[in-house]
């Protein structure tokens, strides 16, 4: 097998770590938390589908690209949940740390690619970015709505929490934030989030 | 929120289920069957790491959305294995009133566009369907391979099952195919296939 393969099929084999990094949502019906290669097929999934969605023009294939690799750092680094103050205070360091050794994994240029795609993805500053992290948030809130919104009771989860983490959603879609903005209304009325 | 995405946010909580449809191939470690969700997932990211290795050139982008909506049918037909013989005659009438119904929750032209990829990939006759099959062969040989074989072994499978299997896997790309001979053949000398 050339060398190049080889490298490509040992980081493959590599990420198949993601079938193991289980996040707080859970899947539908709840019977179990939902792992970081579902998670992430199912954003892929979104994100050609609800393309039309995003304020601005975006090049879906870089979009579904990055949702595909966005969380590869929790090989290493593990799942962050949205709400824990003392993990997200040493998520970057982290993070950054995974990315030099599992990108590393692949040859250089196409390692070089995926940190790109990587760093756009965390800095979200692009349309793509921004449509990304669109898809990022809706579709755990669309799952825990589904599922009566345990996740947010089981964490306390308060409406001001919600908020500063979706402080950029509608500037990727408009339309999707509007729906995610009756959800979370919806679940403040069941008593499902906390509105202090 | 608008008709048509309610529509689409229904599809894709309905698809949800691919993260409980288990194929015979386990995750690496062996620990337990792989699921759909992450069949796929896995599949779009070998496809854009892979993509030079391509006999033809390939729409990316299509090869992307094909991988990740190519088994949605199994949410109502389940999954069947690639050597049930039994399952296999009636794998197509099974996966047709699934495609129909899946494929009908979402908005019309989406509907549409689902069904003619999927449609495409079954055909194997563009070289983008081509190179998808490629991936969906590639996969679960490379996790069965790391996994020293289980898979094969259980369901005590020959060498002809797996050449009839990939007879048009060179098609797509004769490079990876020459990869996967090579593990046929290692696995031929370590009796994890059988060569009668």
């Amino acid at each position: 097998m050339n060398e190049r393969l080889k490298k490509q099929k040992e980081f493959l084999l590599e990420v198949d770590k993601m079938k193991q990094i289980y996040r707080q949502t859970h899947i539908r019906g709840g019977s179990r938390q939902e792992n970081d290669a579902e998670h992430s097929w199912h954003l892929a999934l979104m994100a050609f589908l609800l393309e039309e969605y995003a304020n601005e023009p975006v090049d879906i294939t870089r979009v579904m690209k990055m949702v595909l690799i966005h969380d590869l750092v929790e090989v290493d680094a593990g799942d962050t949940y949205a709400y824990d103050t003392a993990g997200n205070a040493t998520k970057r360091q982290r993070e950054e740390a995974a990315a030099d050794r599992i990108f590393g994994i692949l040859p250089e240029d196409q390692g070089k690619m995926l940190r790109q795609l990587w760093e756009e993805f965390e800095a979200y500053e692009t349309p793509e970015a921004r449509f990304a992290h669109v898809m990022d948030n809706f579709q755990p809130m669309t799952l825990n709505d589904d599922n009566g919104g345990g996740d947010w009771k089981r964490h306390q989860v308060k409406k001001s929490q919600i908020l500063k983490r979706n402080e950029k959603t509608s500037s990727g879609s408009r339309e999707i934030w509007s729906c995610m903005e009756e959800m979370i209304q919806e679940n403040i009325e069941k008593g499902n989030i906390i509105d202090e």
